[in-house]
């Protein structure tokens, strides 16, 4: 059996186009026949390097105002819940993606990162509290306190670091972006159709 | 006969995305029952007004390159000749856009602005002098100098200025852009389905 393509989906907490595309990921990658790979990180970083304080959407009135009238229009067209603009844009994320990066490889990954999503954009709760990020934790069915203060260990703060550095270094920017094993990037909500069919293979004619 | 619906395309000879939504959008435009009205102008008043010296694939290094990379590949998918950057870019779009703006209402506003986005983008070539643009209108079979020299003129200048003022007072701050009448805006090539799609009245359900 030949082995399934992979491609990564690196997201954002705080990203509301990380959240559209981490609520279609799992259908579009299935009909494909692809596997996603989850990969957590933070932008903050990357945008601090390039002189951004905050969000562009922020730093740029119309192109923030058109972004959640767009975020509302896909949710709507996706039929997800109406957004929810949570009252801090964009939320501190570190305290859940550092949850998130302990769960690399566990089975409850997709779940909480759905759920962090849905907390912060359908129901526009706060994330940025680690007692909210262990609410989360528990309604899985987990131990949320303690998973909280195990993501906060040294060995794994440094897992998130060393993950948005591997970020950059591939040439990330921003969230969400998809990378093919080849190193073909897809940045953007609006590139995971193009970028599940390079993962199997099918390229447009002609490119160079 | 019901009235056709309307959608505008706004656009900018230096926008490489400008350019694959023009290559496309009388097709698509034509499935789905809607005249497209189109708009030419400049984004670089826009963008000074928020502090930007160039293009943001030029400010920010990591985004340009895949912007490129994006380009070719979606320029691949939609079947057009494969993408020749400029030697500069953004290209000074003035001239072209002057042309443009004269020929608002006249038939070969069309083809002249494909002309201008082919040149650039399919092969590489110069659209910044005037020169460069009087032959693309000669190759319409218009008079290209005299063409140029009718663009430059103060009442044409003006209107040009006041196309720019419109579209930062309807909330524009990219290019390309479609406006519905009702004033709903989309940003981007990838947005030309649902813009198209509203400006028919086909609104995603439970959008508030």
């Amino acid at each position: 059996m030949a082995r399934q393509p992979i491609l990564e989906f690196w997201y954002e907490f705080a990203s509301t186009y990380s959240y559209l595309a981490a609520m279609r990921v799992e259908a579009a990658a299935s009909e494909a026949g692809v596997a996603i790979r989850w990969r957590p990180f933070l932008v903050g970083p990357l945008f601090a390097a390039q002189g951004w304080t905050t969000s562009p959407f922020n730093l740029y009135p119309a192109k923030g105002k058109n972004m959640w009238r767009d975020v509302e229009r896909e949710a709507a067209r996706l039929g997800l819940p109406p957004v929810t603009r949570p009252a801090q844009f964009p939320q501190n994320s570190l305290s859940a993606v550092r949850v998130a990066i302990l769960g690399q490889d566990q089975d409850w990954l997709v779940p909480f990162s759905k759920a962090v999503f849905t907390a912060s954009f359908a129901e526009g709760r706060s994330i940025a509290e680690p007692a909210a990020v262990a609410q989360i934790v528990d309604s899985l069915g987990l131990d949320g306190t303690q998973t909280v203060r195990a993501a906060a260990a040294e060995a794994n703060k440094t897992k998130l670091r060393v993950s948005v550095e591997e970020a950059r270094s591939r040439g990330i920017y921003g969230a969400p972006t998809f990378l093919a094993d080849d190193g073909e990037l897809f940045w953007g909500n609006d590139r995971l159709e193009q970028a599940l069919a390079w993962a199997t293979g099918d390229r447009p004619k002609g490119l160079r």
